[in-house]
């Protein structure tokens, strides 16, 4: 896949990554080492919590969705995260759910601190297998420029 | 340590959370998995770019603290995520660096759809050993109220 420069990229222009499983493994090592709460851990503790089963730690769902976007937009030197407003997880991630990113592009505009980038302001939606939103955020990230 | 309750809690309390080192080792392995990126991967090339070295995924930075946060506020049952704005990373983390997070309440309300708990809005700021900030969030969580 080509690389891609912020010249290459348009307002409205939308974008579907790949997919991603989610292993109850994966979902409890992550919130060991980063979000050590009970129903992040322990499926029997979680099974008497509101959630009735064991849920991903919103940061395992923030991290993967990370993950699906870079290999998505392929942005050339890569794309450096400047900020995240309105993070929100309407619904849990659970083990053995497949996660796919769509991304749309709301604003571009030149970089005033370093004019070899432009700002790429992003709307990213997560689902799940059955269409369920996991996951909603806007980012602003730094991508290189042609021949700057 | 206790464990906390929503009634615990008081706007414009302040909580104080421990340190964590990063390691290189850390930084490139939480890069591999969820930030593939040049300048997260591989010390050689991260000289080459804008930061001069090697840096942690804002969502690394992000994940280290909610992991100080967890074992900080200690709340009963867990607090559970709903929400996060203004997620900021003004400076970047890089290996060797001993994080630390420092939380405000700024608001406190019941939960209209769970009456079972309530909703704790917090201001984090993390820093290094420097106090340079390198990272600064507002998230909404509900935390357990008490004999409900």
């Amino acid at each position: 896949m080509e690389e891609r420069y912020f010249e290459d990229l348009k307002v409205g222009d939308r974008f579907k990554s790949g997919t991603y499983n989610v292993t109850e493994e994966e979902i409890i090592s992550f919130a060991g080492e980063f979000d050590p709460q009970p129903f992040h851990l322990d499926t029997a503790v979680a099974r008497q919590t509101m959630f009735k089963e064991l849920i991903a730690s919103g940061w395992h769902t923030a991290a993967i969705t990370m993950r699906l976007f870079v290999q998505m937009l392929n942005c050339a030197e890569g794309a450096i995260g400047l900020g995240v407003d309105e993070l929100r997880w309407p619904n849990a991630v659970k083990p053995n759910d497949v996660l796919q990113v769509e991304v749309e592009i709301v604003d571009l505009r030149e970089s005033r601190s370093k004019p070899s980038h432009g700002v790429v302001r992003l709307r990213y939606v997560t689902t799940n297998q059955r269409g369920d939103i996991v996951q909603t955020m806007f980012a602003s990230a730094l991508v290189l420029r042609r021949n700057k």
